[in-house]
């Protein structure tokens, strides 16, 4: 007898894992390590100590602990809207006729649409825990600044975001939504610190990037009696806190008795992708089972599929830590798609260095098939699809087609990072027939390229 | 030993109802007859098939059936999003002190951002059934008109929506979505229609009402070929689809081993209120509990707590049939207060009708009042309400305080209607201290009582 598969499956609160897992510990061969910019050297928690709370420094550089334990504050806000649902989409296969058994975690069923408040409510608890009294951040496309206002207001303290001026003026009520959660919001590049001022004098008309906005938020942070910053992606520690989607999926598909064939994430800094594939990726590493692991990118923004792994400075102000990842270079303006929260130069060391080795493939997919896809999607699904989740949806819905030709029941699951309802601007557009693909020539990325760090000894 | 209840309760997809629960079938006294204005007599389903699907024209005027079978094709599409959860407000009852126990009935969990999708599914698909070729409809705050362009996109119907112009002012992006959906919008009133320009030649700075936007819709419909307009909220109908929140709201407390000493629900219209309600409702009729029952609407338009009950048209237009309900008189325009979905100048006759019975309290509440509240609801539990769900949670706070004041450990229950991502201009405007108050005077009032409708040998 099959199993009766229901279209949303919530694990209930009983079931929900209550430890992150920290996908460094399995891996063979470790991230390479982050550089301490004045010294070269690896840093050491110490470093990290005038950026970020210690606990999560100290989080950042721990790759062996495997499992480490979520705190029952932490949970207790989690509760708010987790577990998430693992939805079967059963209308979406019947408009493909595929023979393909497509499954989506979806994260957006929260204040902040997204994913991001995963770890926004672990950072914002740990700076409260260590008696902080504000912190700063940077946001692209809105989300994970949504998410961090909602934590920050939770847990009590000050925040200022520092929003990427292309999303700041396609979003206005992003804005809005993040002041109703009493934080501050500043448009970036701003005239609020030295690494925007400088950035505007050398291009008065940037519409600004998450590499920019970063290096705003850090300089902002540590010149801040007792702020801090915090960062929403592209981190170790974020990631680990990521791995709740992906333990839940793992455990949802389980009660089903089923195990995808692929997993499929779009991926800007990694966030999303990291936290969904990390138990696939374990069974990857283990041997356990052999996934195809697939990170979908805009083409705009080609950090996995035409990026170098090299080390790079995370910000386009050059005062972070240096990571060796697969960058654009740190210096590299991408254009200003709809999908905000995918425009960032790098990728998250961790998912570098697996895809380095071969353990995940990489697509780019173009804004407009982007669109077609997370529209047809809404159709079928009754979800209006975040932008960036959409560019999972395309590939998932492609990998769906490819089933129908050959006729394969494949198992496909993805992530479905958050809703759009902050992305109308980029819908009309794509409704209208006005939205434009960019596609950076070899020319363009070269400039990135050239603007990558000298290291004496690694990096010549 | 206490049973623990959970922050978000799911029912599973087999537990959601497969019928809608009809509560006419159980009062006492059935709610008067609505009248054909040409007639003046009360009308038989074939007097509503110019207007309406001729099932949906059944399930208009059936008050004896207790339970009506929801087709297989309309629980299809409720389990993209059904069933909703029933939350606990642990969080909220921490931050007021109180030793109240707060549920909430969430309807926000979809595309639409409300519970207007239950019923807006179910017209659609009858209107499928009866290959109709488009449906019209009106919408104030954008929620029906969305939610009805979501199911009318799924079902392969097109569809015009007249949105009232305060609201398509406001919100933009509202629009946006219904398009994405492939709707038509237009603001109402307008010049496509003899009742809108009618409006417009007597008050060409009108800002709309959604009678005047009925007028339109209904005149759209019934001078197309193939068309049929459809309503998202005071007929019988709409109560009947909508009573799947609040049996699944009952089958929820009843595994909790609870019962409400209170239901709350915001009531514009009635749509969300008498589905809601429906099962406790029941119970209070037939003796088997005595819960208190509130209706909460806006002190701007205060249908219950300063209306009339007199027999009136449902349009501003008056090309509706009649319909015996509390009314402010289908002339009067409200102001445009953020809560658009609360602006309309009556009151289901189904509820009407308990109310004037005495089954049902009724309070009203001014928009700032209602603003903080759900402010404050958003930092607890992490949901930022709709501007019409947050009426209900202002008076649930209320009660949960006075709970606090006599040490009683009440029950309550309230709807959490939807999600307020379209309502961030509301927000804002909170935000910054400019939002006003507007409170109808005696005389205004009067202005709208001269207005309603002589009916001989009824009503003089």
């Amino acid at each position: 007898m099959t199993k009766k598969i229901p279209h949303r499956l919530y694990l209930t609160e009983d079931q929900m894992p209550t430890q992150w897992y920290n996908l460094r510990a399995d891996m063979n061969e470790k991230p390479d390590p982050m550089l301490n910019p004045a010294t070269g050297k690896p840093v050491i928690p110490e470093d990290l100590y005038p950026v970020f709370c210690k606990k999560l420094a100290h989080q950042e550089l721990d790759d062996t602990t495997r499992y480490i334990d979520i705190p029952e504050e932490i949970l207790e806000m989690y509760k708010n809207y987790r577990p998430s649902p693992l939805c079967r989409a059963y209308n979406l296969e019947k408009a493909l006729e595929t023979p393909a058994k497509i499954y989506y975690k979806f994260e957006g069923n929260n204040t902040s649409g997204s994913h991001k408040l995963n770890s926004a409510i672990a950072q914002a608890y740990y700076a409260k825990e260590q008696g902080l009294t504000g912190l700063t951040t940077e946001t692209g496309a809105g989300q994970w600044g949504t998410a961090l206002a909602e934590s920050c207001c939770y847990f009590g303290i000050p925040l200022t975001v520092y929003m990427v001026k292309a999303s700041y003026e396609q979003k206005p009520f992003r804005k809005s939504i993040m002041e109703t959660f009493g934080a501050t919001v500043i448009a970036s590049p701003s005239n609020t610190t030295e690494a925007g001022r400088k950035i505007l004098a050398s291009n008065p008309n940037t519409s600004g990037s998450l590499g920019c906005a970063i290096s705003e938020a850090v300089e902002k942070a540590v010149t801040t009696e007792g702020y801090k910053y915090v960062l929403g992606s592209v981190l170790n520690q974020v990631l680990l806190h990521q791995s709740i989607v992906g333990l839940e999926s793992e455990k949802a598909m389980e009660m089903l008795g089923e195990y995808p064939d692929v997993v499929i994430g779009c991926a800007g800094g990694g966030s999303n992708l990291g936290g969904l594939i990390a138990p696939f990726m374990r069974d990857k590493i283990t041997g356990k089972a052999n996934p195809r692991l697939i990170a979908v990118e805009p083409a705009s923004c080609p950090s996995l599929t035409r990026g170098k792994y090299v080390y790079d400075y995370c910000d386009t102000g050059r005062i972070t830590p240096m990571a060796k990842m697969y960058t654009l270079g740190c210096t590299f303006a991408p254009s200003p798609i709809h999908a905000g929260g995918l425009r960032y130069h790098g990728m998250a060391p961790i998912l570098s260095k697996l895809y380095h080795e071969g353990y995940m493939e990489a697509v780019s997919v173009e804004q407009t098939k982007v669109f077609e896809a997370a529209t047809f999607f809404a159709k079928y699904e009754s979800i209006l699809p975040a932008p960036e989740s959409a560019h999972a949806i395309r590939t998932a819905i492609d990998e769906a087609l490819k089933c129908k030709e050959t006729g394969e029941e494949k198992t496909i699951l993805f992530g479905l990072t958050g809703t759009g309802f902050f992305d109308m601007t980029a819908y009309s557009s794509f409704h209208e027939g006005t939205m434009i693909d960019h596609i950076p020539t070899d020319e363009e990325l070269q400039k990135g390229f050239d603007g990558l760090p000298k290291i004496p000894g690694i990096q010549e």
